[in-house]
């Protein structure tokens, strides 16, 4: 009588965001030191007060829920003027038209992930992941028994994807991809041309794309927001999206798991009624607010989205600046889009820290600010900022961040 | 390039109930056939007016909506003001206090069912079902590679468990054995010494118990409501439950998985941590509909719940009654719970009809009412019908089913 520690699966070995959060958490000492904590850890806006929805988003929601029409069960694929209205989002952006039956909603873009991890699970699987990347990504793929092989973003070329790794990754047992654009956790955006080679190298190694759009549209510098759906005639590609970003509402759990395939590679009868069942045996999102979904789509708030775009630029100029004045980190490659960022750190020019693990810890305790080490995603010796922080507070944690370098800095040696 | 089509599962196998409601519906005769259709086949009863949830629910998860304090991500196992009201409100009933600690929240009941396969999973095992019993436990075990074991429950002694057959099915890598009280799709209550019984004989085996209480409290026969969890110092329990049934609320999504488990084998750390990690891949429910729950709870709203039930006891009373007028079709326990109950069909009396899923085709082509074969949840030649149905609608639907008879009632034979 037990429950299996791991068995075939390798979950145990995965160290995840929240977990490492939490431990980080429990090193800052509340005793010695008086300051408020500050995380820059999280992928949640809405704890700060700046980013909050558009009340357009609250009052459809509020409205489905009080009509009590929407109380029961929605068919497990989703409600169909939900299905409607994601495909007609996202249709917008496309050189063919979605249709309902391509879309299913799911629990947040979470629930999409599992769901893309789950039916794409068979014997000897195997799926490639960015690095640095989602971790999510890693321990859905354990829990499904699918192994990760990992291929590099490179820094230096704006973290695109190194496209010879992929090559000498994949094999025939190969099932997916996965490209989160705009990016997590580099803030990078990928152009047209980028992508097409990413759709012609799977169109070429025969394996599919997941496309993690979670961040579509929150992008604000010279780069466009392409969805890797615009190649969905060169390689079937399975677009994972949310509520939660763009409308800061990562609590409603309103995400879409959507076959962009023009060319029908989904609609197989067999691979349609397996879609079907796995939804049967998933939770989904509450049925109201997904009633509410076609209202805030079909209602783009340009106002809200603008601001939110300004309010993320403004913090990524913050830390920009700041971490110029910061010897010990570095950052590649300015954000353009999404909430977080990637910095290279320095240990060279720090006396008594070992690794990334080693400066966030120390970190924590004597400054009572959070950053997530780089290898929670993949990259030792990096750190992972999230910048959807307000400005004030933003800037009060670089400051923090530049003490404890100063405190903690080689002395020069002499030569 | 291709998407798994069952692979090492069989879920191409599963008839899933939503599967053959839809192909009953497609078989409703539009043309020919002005009648409204009506169906006694779904667990929804939001879609009657006569069931709808508390305005005292409705209101507590739009206070939390409109605070706009839960737009942002909760933890995965849940917000730990909902675990707790959760586990006080389980606890009232237990000889024990559960803590916040073995409450999970998730997506509904059919999540914390997804959740509860997931974690037992290992090469080998094997899990004990009800039969007739609810059909997402067998297309959750096929997803999560777990065999199926089917033992009886006994018409003809309320539907109890047969636990000769529950010995002789379990092994070594038995996991679990699932009951589900108040039962579906039986109607029964188990007394408290039948279930004392099977905590026994689980003890016995070496194998925990799956407690689905989703119908919990949803009593109104001479039996009360007692949970499993009662027998947690016998047998470590997995309680299910959600606010779907009892709030009638299914479309909120707001269920829970609990450890009833007072000798604390689920709180092993290692267990902890993988329950931890694979909450983490899940959607779960809203944040603002968690926020909700400590009042829901909190407030029990007897007027409603007494209502409910006396609609549930009318419609019962009227199944029941109307039955008898229909020779063919036969009731061997009167529903105490829930909102089902199994009909035997005696085919020997119908001239034209070969089996359960013959009549129900024909019956939802020649009267627009659409039924549940027992077939679809293990038992050939019943029929299972949901009586959580308006009164006038009820009576309407056993009217046609009893013209339906008439129509194809063998002619007595000349001995």
């Amino acid at each position: 009588m037990e429950i299996s520690n791991g068995g075939i699966d390798n979950t145990g070995s995965i160290i995840t965001i929240k977990g490492m959060l939490s431990l980080l958490m429990q090193s800052v000492d509340d005793e010695k030191n008086e300051k408020k904590v500050i995380s820059l850890a999280m992928g949640d806006p809405t704890v700060h007060s700046c980013f909050h929805t558009t009340h357009v988003a609250t009052e459809a929601v509020a409205e489905a829920l009080l009509s009590e029409k929407f109380n029961g069960y929605a068919p497990t694929a989703g409600l169909p003027l939900t299905r409607r209205a994601i495909a007609e989002y996202l249709s917008r952006d496309l050189p063919y038209k979605l249709t309902p039956n391509d879309v299913f909603v799911t629990s947040g873009c979470t629930q999409a992930i599992d769901v893309a991890m789950a039916l794409l699970s068979r014997p000897g699987a195997n799926i490639l992941l960015p690095r640095p990347g989602f971790p999510i990504y890693e321990l859905s793929a354990a829990f499904r028994h699918i192994e990760v092989r990992h291929f590099d973003l490179l820094p230096d070329k704006g973290w695109e994807v190194d496209l010879d790794d992929i090559e000498s990754l994949a094999d025939q047992n190969t099932v997916a991809l996965v490209i989160i654009n705009p990016g997590n956790p580099c803030g990078n955006v990928y152009s047209y041309q980028h992508l097409q080679k990413i759709a012609e190298t799977a169109n070429k190694l025969k394996t599919l794309v997941i496309a993690d759009e979670v961040y579509g549209h929150l992008v604000f510098g010279d780069k466009l927001f392409v969805p890797m759906g615009v190649f969905g005639s060169t390689v079937p590609i399975l677009t994972l999206g949310s509520l939660s970003k763009r409308w800061i509402v990562p609590g409603w759990r309103l995400g879409w798991f959507v076959t962009t395939d023009p060319c029908g590679m989904f609609r197989k009868p067999k691979v349609v009624e397996r879609m079907k069942k796995y939804f049967d045996i998933l939770g989904g999102p509450a049925t109201f607010i997904q009633a509410a979904v076609p209202s805030i789509l079909q209602q783009p708030d340009e106002v809200f989205f603008k601001k939110t775009l300004n309010l993320l630029k403004q913090s990524v100029d913050i830390c920009y600046n700041k971490i110029k004045e910061i010897p010990c980190i570095s950052c590649p490659h300015k954000p353009e889009g999404s909430m977080a960022v990637m910095l290279k750190l320095n240990l060279s020019l720090l006396d008594d820290i070992i690794d990334d693990i080693d400066f966030c810890f120390k970190l924590a305790k004597e400054e009572s600010v959070i950053i997530l080490p780089g290898t929670a995603v993949g990259l030792k010796n990096w750190l992972r900022v999230t910048f959807a922080v307000d400005p004030y507070s933003l800037e009060e944690c670089l400051d923090r961040i530049k003490s404890f370098y100063q405190r903690h800095a080689k002395q020069l040696q002499r030569y």
